[in-house]
């Protein structure tokens, strides 16, 4: 099949793409490249084609989207941190070239796209212990998930205008190797490079329920989009394993080989209270399936960043 | 109090004017003004005061917004029929210049905005006979829908970040005196306007089924963010009576002394399948308010167009 990873080299999209290089496949890179060359997925080498483009690159997503069947869209021009700030970069980033992007892949004949969605930002407060289904009530309370959200209503009128079949996945928090250590992109991430330099790690509030998942079972589970390209359906992809800031400080401190001071600070505005999430949907589609318990994948992601991993 | 009205001289605004034109209050409109003077509220002269801008006009707007309190935001640059083939006009014309009005109306230093929502299209299917309420699912299928939701998100989030209250309306089908008779803006002004011209009206579908709200009942509810600016609400602002375009054609003819042909048509695509809203919340607030019939409704509007009206 003919695939194409909208933001391939990035953290996501590049497990993704390690997914997608198998025999049969024809795997297509679209990137910025922030720092002008392939980054995470650059040992592929000649086995997948680049597109080096911004999102909003007309001439450039249209090159990569020439005869494409199925579209992996893990582009993201902000963070739910980033956003809190910046309400109008949601539009200028984000929703006007999802939409310019919808109009070229009709044009160009694809037939369905996979999109990465924040299963962490779109729902409301979920009101109780369950975990959240795909049926509960969305209410986003950031920019981030305000766009996410709009781009899956989009990506639904475009199937019901363009035919192009599109399967939506609500991940929780990903987390692993190639994780981004600045910004606001995730808390592992940017505890682990602190616990690199042998620096304290620091806390924000301590009720911020969070559904940590690896980031190589959310690309397997993804890979369900492969399997038939004329469907389209709603995921969550977590764990339903809530586990506080607290909770993960203590979990890292008893799963690596490593000490650490603990700083704690108020909550921000930008964190969402408590997301815990139901993944039986997508589950049942992948019935031999088990996620990685987070204590090993979080050793795991030590183990290789360090380079004593695979 | 201070009130602007966007879209003042617009269908559902004009009837809010005429709901805040009391003594105590002072009211400024915001209009484009299409044909380059007050059409709907010409009749309360110099009892408002009129600022002419298009909604991405930022020094209009600006001067607009300068000391006022509460505003009512009725503007919008689509309808659900136009939006289904132009979404970059909801990003355009709706979301942008709402982020830059949010922005402005920080800046103003304002306490409250009230926004007209869509009852009709932000919600998804209701899933069974049940009025929808404020915490049904939403899925909207039409860009206008995915529009006016993320407008609701960002007014939650202007709330949390600038401390701006806000209460949203999600509006059912308004119709009344003032309608518009051309474009995809409602059944009833269009079919009205057909049978002034003596003119056969037109279905599309049979199952669409639409909460019918008359047009002075909506601003009436509506006035119910005069009472607390610090105070945030969500409400459905329709009957509870779910009417197919069927049944509405029956209930015309036995309303109105007129009579007409009726030419079928299939459904259309953005037509939303059952529509019916739960008003309890915000008749919570008004125990001494009742619906206008639909029938009452429907003879009130055509007599004050024919002139026979107050």
């Amino acid at each position: 099949m003919k695939v194409l990873v909208l933001g391939g080299d990035g953290f996501l999209g590049s497990h993704m793409v390690d997914r997608l290089v198998v025999p049969g496949h024809e795997v297509t890179i679209f990137d910025r490249l922030p720092e002008g060359r392939l980054q995470r997925v650059v040992r592929h080498g000649d086995r997948i084609r680049v597109v080096r483009g911004e999102f909003g690159d007309t001439a450039e997503l249209r090159a990569a989207l020439a005869g494409q069947e199925l579209i992996y869209h893990f582009i993201s021009a902000t963070t739910p941190g980033s956003s809190w700030e910046d309400p109008e970069a949601e539009i200028a980033g984000n929703l006007a070239p999802a939409l310019a992007f919808l109009r070229l892949a009709a044009e160009a004949g694809v037939r369905k796209i996979a999109f990465a969605s924040s299963g962490g930002t779109v729902y409301g407060p979920s009101g109780g212990e369950a975990p959240l289904t795909e049926a509960s009530p969305t209410r986003p309370a950031t920019p981030y998930g305000i766009g996410k959200l709009a781009v899956e209503g989009f990506l639904w009128h475009a199937r019901e205008r363009h035919g192009i079949a599109c399967d939506i996945y609500r991940i929780g928090n990903a987390y692993g190797p190639r994780q981004p250590t600045r910004g606001s992109q995730g808390v592992i991430g940017i505890w682990f490079e602190k616990l690199r330099r042998g620096e304290a790690i620091e806390l924000f509030g301590d009720g911020g329920v969070r559904d940590y998942v690896y980031v190589r079972d959310v690309a397997e589970l993804m890979g369900y989009s492969l399997r038939d390209l004329g469907a389209s359906d709603l995921f969550n992809v977590g764990t339903g394993r809530g586990i506080s800031v607290v909770e993960l400080a203590e979990i890292l401190r008893s799963a690596l080989p490593v000490d650490f001071e603990v700083i704690r600070h108020p909550r921000r505005g930008f964190d969402a209270p408590a997301v815990t999430l139901d993944s039986a949907r997508i589950l049942e589609r992948h019935p031999r399936f088990a996620f990685t318990p987070l204590e090993k994948g979080l050793l795991a992601t030590w183990e290789e960043e360090r380079g004593e991993g695979p």
